[in-house]
């Protein structure tokens, strides 16, 4: 099987996805718009994971390389990015767990994306073709980071293809106590990023990192 | 103290709360529009927990009886609500549980909430004077109402004044086996809404009844 791709794969999430697939066993090719910087954080997943499967490249050449492509570059990059270099996601199972997040008054909150109501649903409607699949816009990039503590809380995912979504639940089951919550259709996305807003707030609140769990399944 | 107000207590959310709220010894006055319903619910409740301190009233005069106001008309009544007879509640604790919900292409979602991100906000900007605070909007109807089954989840809640907070908190702390959260300004309820319709839509798929926890505080 070919590798994942971790478009935005120096960025906190992105980087803190990739070490936990690849210590999960994955292969991964951790992109970014410099190949040095990839290869600098590829290197870095090596360190902590020394039989990790860990290639670097450009986010294009990351694409080219895999079916399966994790997107976290930043949200305000990402008109950038898909005005450029999407084409190339065209028939792939794309992994979105960006959050559109903006700052007021003391208080995270969702920003607007304009033409839908996320971006999950903007990367569909943009790439109608590929098999967009929203999910782990939950878990705290510093805790993914963080190797050696336990992650903890349920990895709700939404998109519009069942298998995709079985793919991608199978994915997040193979990281170390998650578990994968199937919501349905992309238009949870937004829900899954308003939770994002709520739990930020939450953090800087009580000095925390927080999770969710999806009680009563 | 005087009792709380529960206006639209003969709907299923508003009737689930008095009913804990009774069975946790507060004094419950329950509104609706007409009076004959909220003497017929009130009984009801008194038949589930027989020292329950519960009288009925129209909506109107439960809001003149109470200092703090559960407010549990349902979404699509609420503009004539504010339109009508939102004066009483000017210098009140109100305890927002509304969710603006639709239903479209089998799924739930959050509907639009004219003029303001959430209900939270809209009553908050309708009542300055008063203190909102919106919570308990992530409980099921059904299980606030299965009095022999207990309860499970963290109650969120929101509002602008850190008093009126802590009273609210006091009350769902009052209940057993909940635990209140507090996420601070109302601008947290848009999330307290769209967690909602998560849920729903969860139920739906899953054929469960889903509530949620913070987890890290």
């Amino acid at each position: 099987m070919r590798p994942i791709a971790v478009v935005g794969g120096t960025g906190p999430e992105g980087l803190g996805l990739a070490l936990r697939l690849a210590a999960a066993g994955e292969a991964i090719v951790l992109g970014s718009r410099q190949a040095e910087r990839a290869e600098a954080a590829a290197a870095s997943i090596r360190d902590t994971v020394p039989d990790a499967q860990v290639t670097a490249a450009t986010n294009a050449a990351a694409i080219a390389a895999a079916d399966r492509v994790v997107l976290a570059v930043p949200y305000a990059g990402l008109p950038r990015f898909l005005d450029g270099g999407a084409n190339g996601l065209a028939d792939k199972l794309v992994i979105d767990v960006i959050v559109p997040l903006g700052f007021r008054d003391g208080a995270f909150e969702v920003a607007p994306v304009p033409g839908a109501g996320s971006v999950g649903e903007l990367l569909q409607s943009r790439l109608p073709r590929a098999r967009v699949v929203s999910t782990f816009k939950n878990l705290s990039a510093e805790k993914l980071r963080a190797l050696g503590a336990p992650l903890e809380g349920d990895v709700v995912l939404c998109g519009e293809d069942a298998g995709a979504r079985a793919e991608v639940a199978a994915l997040v089951s193979a990281i170390p106590h998650l578990r994968p919550v199937d919501a349905g259709g992309i238009r949870n996305a937004r829900f899954l990023e308003a939770i994002t807003a709520l739990l930020l707030n939450l953090n800087r609140r009580h000095k925390a990192i927080t999770s969710i769990a999806i009680l009563g399944l």
